[in-house]
């Protein structure tokens, strides 16, 4: 079940580095596209930085916009995430082609990508050097979502392998993420 | 055995998310601090991006010198992780307070840690208003190494669980990478 994550432990969704699916909206035209270069930029207010290059759909909405949302997919839709890398959104509408369910966003006019374990709502924190010489967008998180099977009281659990964030390393091959690694030194 | 990797590849090191050893030296001064918040920016020449708090003493360093490396440390050195990220080396010299080893980097000045798996040696890119703005640091990948027993021919391959990659989540707790997802689509 989709569940409210507090902001201020809405880094813990990316810290681990998951590849992640990025959906933008703008007057009626939406995308949704797969990224690996994502990463939290701040904690509180949360900030997230993420790479896009100039040449795609979804950076053209994003910009027009100022909204997106980084949704986490689960091994379960891997092989989903390496398509929807595979085409673009100008042509083809990729929320009907993948047939994607969406999920109402609470703070923006994007559709969260439904069967992920993970949302960020965010709006782009512009700033037109960094964007025009990096490809490189910062964001606000204005709300977060995850689905408490997987994640609950700020932390990862995941019941099944089927369930696990996925870690893009090249051309359409992941891990998923494993066990967790006991250390003596631990905290909330 | 460390061995070359292209700098073509390099961003495979880093694209499935690890947590990092961020490792700096200034006029006989070095340091070295844990990061999960890394990414690739670029493939070719290839750019990193890292978040390094204003207030440490890595990015007194870092900011000094023009020169960083990214150690990515394995599941056997995640307590020390833990430790490292604890206490400013204002304070101690943490290579010496625990027994880090040094390797020799090609290009830059500053030491890679030893027992770490793959290593970035990076060049930091100059963006003022970015690094006081969002503690936000972009750097150049100017030579890439990894361990042959966990990453050769731009692929990595875990023979044991010590030597995985580890993902930080917060406070402490950290998953390990784990299996390979099989997709239909897969490539070089």
């Amino acid at each position: 079940m989709r569940q409210i994550v507090e902001l201020e432990k809405a880094y813990r969704l990316l810290n681990h580095g998951p590849t992640v699916l990025i959906s933008s909206a703008c007057a009626g035209k939406e995308n949704v596209m797969a990224a690996a270069w994502t990463m939290p930029l701040d904690f509180s207010p949360p900030k997230v930085a993420i790479v896009v290059d100039r040449n795609t759909y979804t950076r053209q909405l994003i910009e027009a916009s100022g909204e997106f949302v980084i949704n986490i997919p689960p091994v379960a839709m891997a092989q989903l995430t390496v398509a929807v890398g595979d085409c673009s959104g100008r042509e083809c509408d990729k929320f009907s082609h993948f047939h994607l369910g969406k999920l109402d966003a609470s703070q923006l006019q994007v559709p969260l990508v439904d069967g992920c374990i993970g949302w960020l709502e965010c709006r782009l924190l512009r700033e037109p050097h960094t964007q025009q010489t990096y490809d490189l967008l910062l964001g606000e998180v204005v709300a977060a979502w995850a689905d408490d099977r997987v994640f609950s009281h700020g932390h990862w659990h995941f019941p099944s392998d089927d369930l696990r964030t996925i870690h893009h390393v090249a051309g359409g091959h992941f891990f998923q993420i494993g066990d967790e690694v006991s250390t003596e030194h631990t905290a909330d």
